[in-house]
């Protein structure tokens, strides 16, 4: 048989592989959005048959054989053609995937699913006992996962690869380690200066106007409502039914209208990517985003580097003063920015600013490193999260409700996620120092509420690439540099050196 | 291997099947009520890869061998065990499944997708031209299938068990010869009567308060929104997402109230008897309604029976006037009553009231059944049906598109399915008998706007059964008799006898 006809044979299959992955993609935006109470106990059922035929049939031995056939075949082609990156990314997936035995991904679910229901009583109980014999069965499944995936440099490496395909927990260690010193600094540094004032956002904002006014902006984003829609969710997230079915959703907090503003800007740069990603890469491995971090650079760019901007603001803030004359017709413009940029240290990641963010994420990093290694026991981790919390940001929880016990991902078996978030601050940077100069009239076009030379760039930089690239090498060939706390240092103290004047 | 390990591999395998057929529910409920315009191609993808696995997981050999074995021990059981009945409803339809090659499957998915463009081209220039080639092919490859499934009494015998198990050809022409002629005298007779006024229908109701009062009269039925929820689409339909989750939709027509009132009711009707079934049935093929007939009859009951009733009314009209006291202030509840039960022949089959319903079906099912027999063709069906119009109904469509290509189901591949429409009007009949004897006072009930007793009794004796047994076994259980139109009959010649002074 031609190789032509094998790669036709295995197209066919990874379709019908990752359309049963969009299927799980309405499962669980079904579940966050219009699921009622009584289908819980019978979605955790569908979503479990369908991850399982979606993992048989990624797995399966004719796909495993397609793909050795084809070895010598993409080798000849062009190495960056659609054709080579689909048999590379899908080699290197699906040699990951059979590794790992059917018990073992079963057992992992099931503690998983038992780990959840722990940590949703343990949080408001600030209970950590009632979740540590969940979480060391959890490092414990993902430490012998990672020994299967071996050899690698390091054992966290493959749990990484998961969200980062080909980063290292070097690479990751080596950059966290030129920020983080600086970043403590800088918060040390405001911390001395006048505090920002922000009680304005803290009072009741009309839920409609919060919705239409970030409909208007993330229009003019280019978020295409043809082959999308938002709904409320208890949690912001995006996505991907399909390709052309990106949706995102929103949450309004009572009280603080920071809130749907910026995760509705945050969720639509996560959509712009998948919205954007060639529609011949669809139905495949390469039909996604690059990475997690690579994701989180587009949310974070139009969220921060252009929501919570002065040029944004110059051509948005009487807009949204007409929306909210009652709470912010006797703000002006420069209270306003200052407000929404506000430094603060906290205890909470998800309410976390720009500037103390990253040390968040670094916490969760090294503890999760040392879990994996052996370093530190579960039975330690309140205390080690504790004392990193009053090193990095000067507070210490008053629980583990507020500590150790407040993010979801642990309990959902996830760890080699969370460096993702950080990663994606930075590579937003360096993305936004490459456009500006790209395009020199960047700011201007912002400050006219313009977005399309911005969003095409993405376009043709980032998004239509999908996961043809891994994620050092996407942004090396983007930046001429691979990840780089640089930019995004450059940008923290350029920005809020101006802001508390340092 | 004992009986007891099959039996539960069997139910194991059958949840995955029912899963991923509950999963298709859910494609086929967003794609109507949120899917954007962008995400239509992919969508078909979707159900397809679903249909495909759930058809190829239904006809496993591994399926096929269990039921082989567990014959025997079927024989064994208590034959109305759910058990028994499991064995024997998934082998009568596992048998019927694996007589079909794949390569028909996928021919009839081709032709009907290309057909159903046809016809949303076809119906609205009213031109069959356009569409008779593809119904030609559809009623070949119909034909082809029936032929497989044989070998029957009648070759229509195998389309028309796909929609109601077990009823033969020879038994519906016989229930509607029963009712024919006397429904078009019925008819007849209403015809040289008074006419009906029902003007105050026809202006303009808020839409969130017909809305609202549906919600009110539905949830008194005993829809449980726990277990579902109501959206708005353009067809009303009611879809089961899985045990614990069945959701109905519903439609506002402008410038008509009784579009949205009766449709909620209808399909209430729907959903009572999907979330009445025992859960025990759920994820199995016995896990939905015994037929669609006897779905239609709870649908057409509620609707009609109680939703159309002067018990109803009594109660429910002072509270429908409290919201719509500027269009029905001034109506009294006789004239209302009348007005909502007006006898209009009329073209169009999804418009038409009690008396004339059933007789557009007659009319498609003998069309039906004749292109089947190859006693009629295709190019002839146009004169075919408007002199059957005119014989029944005294009328004669001005064109095609309100005469042979009104209705959606031919162009969907669907033949055999039309009679369950009045066949369900006919079991909601002898169903009524039935629980007005049991129940002696439920129009006092009714007349308190309690429907407990009602809803708990078709629970009791329809819905909890599922699909365990065939439409005629269920009825001859429930009733005494198979299926019968005298007590329709009887209904339809006592309520408009005193509507029209017979």
């Amino acid at each position: 048989m031609e190789p032509e006809t094998k790669l036709s044979q295995l197209k066919t299959l990874l379709n019908e592989v990752f359309d049963l992955y969009n299927v799980i993609g309405l499962l669980k935006w079904d579940q966050q959005v219009n699921q009622p109470p009584g289908g819980t106990h019978n979605r955790s059922h569908q979503l479990s048959t369908l991850y399982r035929l979606y993992h048989s049939r990624y797995t399966s031995d004719e796909i495993g054989q397609l793909l050795e056939d084809l070895g010598l075949y993409a080798a000849q082609l062009e190495p960056d053609s659609d054709d080579a990156r689909l048999i590379k990314v899908t080699t290197r997936r699906y040699k990951k995937l059979t590794r790992l035995p059917a018990d073992l991904v079963a057992e992992i679910a099931q503690v998983v699913g038992e780990a959840h229901l722990a940590w949703e009583q343990a949080r408001p109980a600030a209970d950590f006992a009632r979740f540590r014999p969940y979480l060391e069965r959890i490092v414990e499944l993902r430490r012998r996962q990672a020994e299967l995936f071996g050899p690698n440099d390091h054992i966290y490496d493959s749990l990484l690869d998961e969200y980062e395909p080909g980063l290292k927990t070097a690479d990751v260690q080596a950059i966290f380690s030129a920020l983080r010193t600086q970043q403590v600094a800088l918060i040390q540094a405001i911390k001395e200066r006048p505090q920002v004032d922000d009680h304005f956002l803290h009072q009741h904002y009309d839920e409609k106007s919060q919705w239409d006014f970030g409909v208007e902006v993330i229009s003019r984003f280019g978020y295409d409502w043809n082959c999308g829609r938002q709904d409320k969710s208890s949690h912001p997230f995006t996505e991907t039914i399909g390709p052309g079915d990106v949706r995102i959703t929103t949450r309004f907090l009572k009280d603080y209208a920071a809130s749907a503003l910026f995760s509705t800007m945050h969720e639509c740069g996560h959509a712009l990517y998948e919205q954007g990603i060639d529609p011949g890469l669809s139905r495949s491995p390469l039909g996604s985003g690059a990475s997690l971090a690579v994701h989180e650079s587009q949310s974070r760019l139009y969220e921060n580097l252009v929501g919570r901007s002065h040029d944004f603001w110059l051509h948005y803030y009487p807009r949204l003063q007409a929306y909210f004359s009652t709470q912010l017709g006797n703000v002006d413009l420069e209270t306003f920015y200052r407000g929404i940029n506000k430094v603060e240290p906290s205890l909470i990641r998800v309410e976390a600013d720009e500037a103390t963010y990253n040390l968040h994420i670094m916490l969760r990093l090294e503890l999760e490193i040392a879990l994996i290694e052996g370093s530190i026991a579960v039975k330690d981790l309140p205390e080690a999260w504790n004392s990193r919390m009053q090193e990095y940001l000067g507070l210490t929880p008053p629980n583990d409700g507020q500590g150790v016990l407040q993010d979801i991902h642990w309990s959902s078996g996830d760890i080699g996620y969370f460096s993702t978030y950080a990663l994606g601050n930075l590579i937003s940077a360096q993305l936004w120092e490459c456009v500006n100069q790209d395009i020199p009239d960047l700011p201007d076009q912002i400050r006219r509420g313009e977005f399309t030379g911005l969003t095409s760039w993405m376009k043709e930089k980032v998004h239509r690439h999908g996961a043809k690239f891994e994620p050092q090498e996407l942004v090396q060939r983007i930046t001429g540099s691979k990840i780089d706390p640089a930019p995004y240092l450059r940008y923290l103290n350029a920005k809020y050196g101006e802001i508390y004047g340092l």
